[in-house]
């Protein structure tokens, strides 16, 4: 299989695994977002996948969030393909490592960080606040922000780095991917069906640091106390996750920014051989 | 959507659809075959479907099977894919109608059927035997029938046509995808998720007519039986549906090709306008 098609199946393999307490999964829909508009999201977003094999990264996650949100009707997966269109880039130059994708992270361009500022006009994304005096970088400017970015001539890098102390997914992007590849390898090692191992490779990211999407959402105490419960469900029995899953779904703490890291460790596995006839 | 991309998420939407009596589907994994396993083939199949858009069916259809084969491991979808190929080739020509694909089958040259066996060689299918005489025939030959086809200077409508009496999935070649069509209907008609509309397609084509792969694979007695049960369904609440599919799963019987006309009619509803947002 590509890069491309690995990293559809990571797409699908994530929101497959279950329970992922919190989020969409094999065997649960939330109110607003089902299961099966995560399977057109992931089927939308295969073009732009294409393309970050063979061209720049910024465009190419520009059309596979307008592919996403075309196929979906609204934000499926907008974190996992930041992830993956960096990896997707450096696995197509047979380089998927900490420094191979860290060299295409260093390599992106003003006009790669116009096409991510372009990407938040089609849909709807959960952000932080910008930091302070960066008002004129607020993603949610979208194309407005553009003329600030080529003033200032940043990059995509830049503009993610910006942002790394209170968002996981650019952390990963201006560090090596280090919580990446580490889950990666614990996909790699666990045995079983590969949704199973996304399934405790998630349980394992939320017990690792707060996810930052809860922090946007609902504040760091939430997100402290999902990281706290997800430590001690390390060695519990599925009903016990289930139970903390459901807990979740009714108050609708959504820890969206781990899916995102699972999906990509999920992406850096099937590159490595991991596959689901295994 | 592109007629490629809706074909691969209707591939998606039909695993995903439950409960389905027999078959994979979201919240079932049979013993030797995974859900996991049918998201993968649907991705490897991606490239054939595309090909499908642009060019002979044939050799779109061995593309798609081998795509299949190679990302799933096994036989997910191969009866979908025979279904969907000239779908895919009637709606790239923006005719994707009875007549506009009947056009598409009657165009089929002798190198389409070459293609075509040539496809068995990629993984396992259960076929029926050949009709009287036509051993030379027979695909479980694979590439080695070929030389019959060209003596005989056979298309692949006319390889179809000497199956379409016991296998459903050559009738609807031949015949213009009557049931596809009118299953589309309903599933155009329906309301709520796209997958549930699918599980009840399933449902209605099994009550339809016997499954021609339960022929196959369990004679024509237990194929009348299904149908049988499947019409006393059809009013049915989810926990009598399931505990019909409990016991087909326990049996081990696999109405497969309801399956695949049930994916063909998924991807005419999608081009029609159906959408996971709806």
């Amino acid at each position: 299989m590509t890069p491309a098609e690995h990293a559809e199946l990571a797409l699908l393999l994530e929101v497959a695994g279950t329970p992922k307490p919190g989020n969409v999964d094999r065997e649960r829909d939330l109110d607003d977002l089902r299961f099966e508009q995560f399977l057109a999201g992931a089927v939308g977003a295969r073009e732009g996948l294409e393309a970050a094999a063979n061209g720049p990264v910024g465009e190419a996650f520009e059309t596979a969030v307008a592919g996403m949100a075309d196929a979906s009707g609204t934000n499926t997966q907008f974190g996992c393909l930041l992830l993956l269109t960096p990896l997707v880039r450096a696995a197509a130059r047979n380089d998927l490592s900490p420094e191979g994708v860290s060299d295409v992270v260093e390599a992106t361009t003003v006009e790669d960080a116009a096409a991510f500022y372009r990407a938040f006009e089609h849909t709807d994304v959960a952000v932080p606040d910008p930091p302070a005096g960066a008002d004129a970088l607020d993603v949610r400017r979208g194309a407005d922000a553009v003329s600030a970015l080529r003033e200032r001539d940043l990059t995509l890098r830049d503009v993610l780095e910006l942002s790394a102390d209170r968002d996981a997914n650019a952390a990963e992007w201006v560090e090596g991917f280090p919580r990446v590849f580490r889950a990666a390898a614990r996909i790699e090692a666990a045995r079983g069906p590969v949704a199973d191992r996304a399934a405790s490779a998630f349980l394992e990211l939320l017990a690792e640091e707060p996810d930052t999407l809860v922090v946007t959402e609902h504040g760091e105490a939430v997100a402290e106390e999902l990281q706290e419960r997800a430590l001690g469900l390390q060695a519990a029995d599925r009903e016990e996750v289930a139970a903390f899953a459901d807990d979740l779904a009714e108050r609708g703490v959504n820890p969206g920014t781990t899916a995102d890291l699972t999906a990509a460790a999920l992406f850096v596995a099937l590159e490595r051989g991991v596959a689901v006839d295994d």
